[in-house]
């Protein structure tokens, strides 16, 4: 099984800082993926016919056109949402999408929005000062707890509007039980927000679920972590939803008739589509998806999970490397790690700089969860806001698209024991 | 003076209603521009490098990074923005900067707008229900009043924030006089926000200005308008008001420290770019400025202005074509116009059927100016809101971009005279 040669710049040689020459390694997919090659081809294919949408008469408008509104059936099923009655938003990333929902949910500053310990920023600051926000607790390892969600639920009794709970963490690379959450939280009158940037390019989705009150009510996620990275993501939700209230951003394409005095607003998803669409990045995404679904998800999961495996286990051979949880079972092929003695920041850069390698260290944009993971008490916390230039703890880590292989995996952990036994 | 070959997508053939196939010709370029030939090699040599931005430390992470922040120094110079105290966020779209700024500008709601009666719903939506707004009128032509800004702004007496106005309207092509409206802004304590998507790709902006006070506060403009249509845009303002107050949209890299308890945001412009920036489209914006550089945009200027007055002598002469003012004076390559008796929307239909012409018909997005340049009264705006089948009054509009050409020209005359003689 190997996808790599579906994926561009795979076999880019890099300099080291010896000034040797090296193949680039990239483990650094849960924050970008370069593009396919069918997403690039697309996009050439495309962009001498790229033109108006909507209101443009031209036969190239026309053809514009066509694709983009076509685009959208091809993303509910991608993610197995129901045609009918759901709609897809393009938005630019999976953060808009979330901050997007943030502002339609809700216009009483007394609904109440559950997030999670383990979420990203980007689903967790845009609920706060907007709604009355609670945070599902996680156990020590990092793990969603559908005991604390049920306790939250009842304390909060029925007025909870909206879970929101990320489908994978970026830190851990946990999947969460997204189905009992939804059964969970529309048993108790609640919603539920699947932050699906991590989940979507990994694993098959059927946001319809599999039985009664399991469906997903809205899901967020971006192109650009599933290797169509030209600034298009999603967020998919009942078309009923946002027929209701007013877009968040207002402007060209979101109205049916305006005069000084009075708007008719568009119908969804142009409502909520305010400016020129971005039919480039649409194209890269279902280019995308084709090669995906292609490929099929159930295979790229596997595939996956077997590099998840394989590093994990090569990981826990290496004395000096702390592994937050040595338990792979129910996750997305990333992995969180420290070497003992050295600072996250120095090992990220030495494994670039001496062998070609790009991580991510520091908090991954997660500060709050990676705080709970490295034991960081409100006190230390209270040390870094005061001096901003103390160095700050974190991790490591190393996340896997589906073309990374197994020598690769065998690079790093010799670099690990080079560093690690300097 | 031929710029033809430097844009993608000037050649291609497309089929007509009788089956005959002729070379396309898109006179839509205010609504978005076909991509420089440069602008895909550029997106071509650079994806194999595509990586993440900010925290990632591989090699691949560094040279996206240094592109990504090397980038703003060169849009700011574009723009004629001073470089040490203005900053360029990059968003999507000229709507999503202006949605921005609106939702950053002032947290009382008795602060006052003064939008025009020009504007694109753009620039007009975001404003209401925010702000007291207040409309600038326009002569019957639709020009913007001068005299008109000065009585408000001393009606208003220094409650004015910001007046915000189009550098060029998307419908007449008027180029308003920035600059002295920034002048007049300054003086009576407000600022100005310049809605540059349908300036920037035709004329050189200089947001410093030319004598004291008269500098552009705001500037907002798309990529996709000139050239790079890959959703991409920037809102350039000064450093010193976004370090204030919080952004609009909240998540991954706009913060420096986060805990349960409290956020510190980061510096602009990181601080109002939530999620995973763009960058493949940022390449391309910066590609295109490189291109239009090159060029010159003062060659692009009268290149555009003559094919604009040459399209309007030409129309001038055809009995029934109506032209709303005839003056091309200070004018991008803008042209709306009518057939008498023929619907709008029949006649853009017919060009792009029988002669491969690509316009636009409507209202642009811009329905309250369109309305008082047709003279709709409130009672026929009324019978449109209750009864959404009627036919609704429009117009035609030609918008010419830097690779169009006379021949062009003659070949939509051609065709309005044949469709007019019918």
């Amino acid at each position: 099984m190997n996808f790599r040669h579906l994926v561009l710049g795979t076999d880019t040689y890099i300099p080291l800082k010896n000034r040797k020459w090296t193949k680039y390694i990239n483990f650094d997919n849960a924050a970008t993926t370069p593009p396919f090659k069918s997403v690039m081809e697309a996009i050439n294919y495309f962009a001498p016919w790229y033109s108006s949408i909507h209101r443009g008469t031209g036969y190239k408008s026309i053809v514009s056109t066509e694709l983009y509104e076509n685009s959208r059936n091809k993303i509910l099923r991608f993610v197995g949402a129901d045609i009918e009655n759901y709609t897809a938003i393009y938005v630019k990333n999976t953060t808009e999408a979330i901050n997007k929902l943030s502002n339609r949910l809700c216009k009483d500053d007394k609904c109440v929005v559950l997030s999670t310990s383990m979420e990203h920023h980007s689903n967790d600051l845009p609920w706060r000062n907007k709604f009355i926000v609670d945070y599902i607790e996680t156990d020590e390892c990092g793990r969603f707890s559908l005991d604390d969600l049920e306790k939250k639920l009842i304390k909060y009794n029925r007025k909870v509007k909206l879970v929101t709970v990320t489908g994978a963490s970026n830190v851990t690379g946990y999947i969460n039980p997204i189905h009992q959450i939804a059964k969970l939280a529309h048993k108790n009158g609640a919603m539920i927000l699947v932050d699906g940037a991590q989940l979507v390019p990994h694993k098959k989705i059927n946001m319809d679920g599999y039985s009664s009150y399991d469906q997903i009510d809205f899901l967020a996620f971006s192109g650009h972590k599933m290797y169509a990275p030209f600034g298009v993501g999603a967020l998919i939700g009942p078309k009923r939803f946002f027929e209701r209230g007013e877009p968040d951003y207002k402007g060209g394409g979101t109205v049916k008739l305006v005069s000084r005095d009075f708007v008719i607003w568009d119908d969804p998803p142009s409502k909520d589509e305010a400016g020129t669409p971005n039919l480039m990045g649409v194209l890269a995404l279902t280019a995308a998806i084709d090669t995906l679904e292609k490929i099929g998800m159930d295979r790229i999961e596997e595939y996956e999970y077997s590099l998840l495996e394989y590093a994990n286990e090569r990981l826990s051979h290496i004395d000096g490397i702390e592994l937050y949880c040595n338990d792979t079972s129910n996750k997305v092929a990333i992995i969180p790690f420290n070497v003992r003695g050295i600072y996250h920041e120095k090992v990220a850069q030495t494994l670039a700089e001496e062998a070609g390698i790009g991580v991510r260290s520091g908090c991954f944009c997660a500060q709050p969860y990676v705080q709970r993971l490295l034991k960081i008490n409100k006190d230390d916390i209270e040390k870094f806001r005061k001096n901003p230039d103390l160095k700050r703890p974190g991790m490591i880590r190393l996340s896997f698209g589906l073309y990374n292989t197994f020598e690769e995996i065998d690079c790093l952990i010799w670099a690990l024991r080079k560093i690690k036994n300097r």
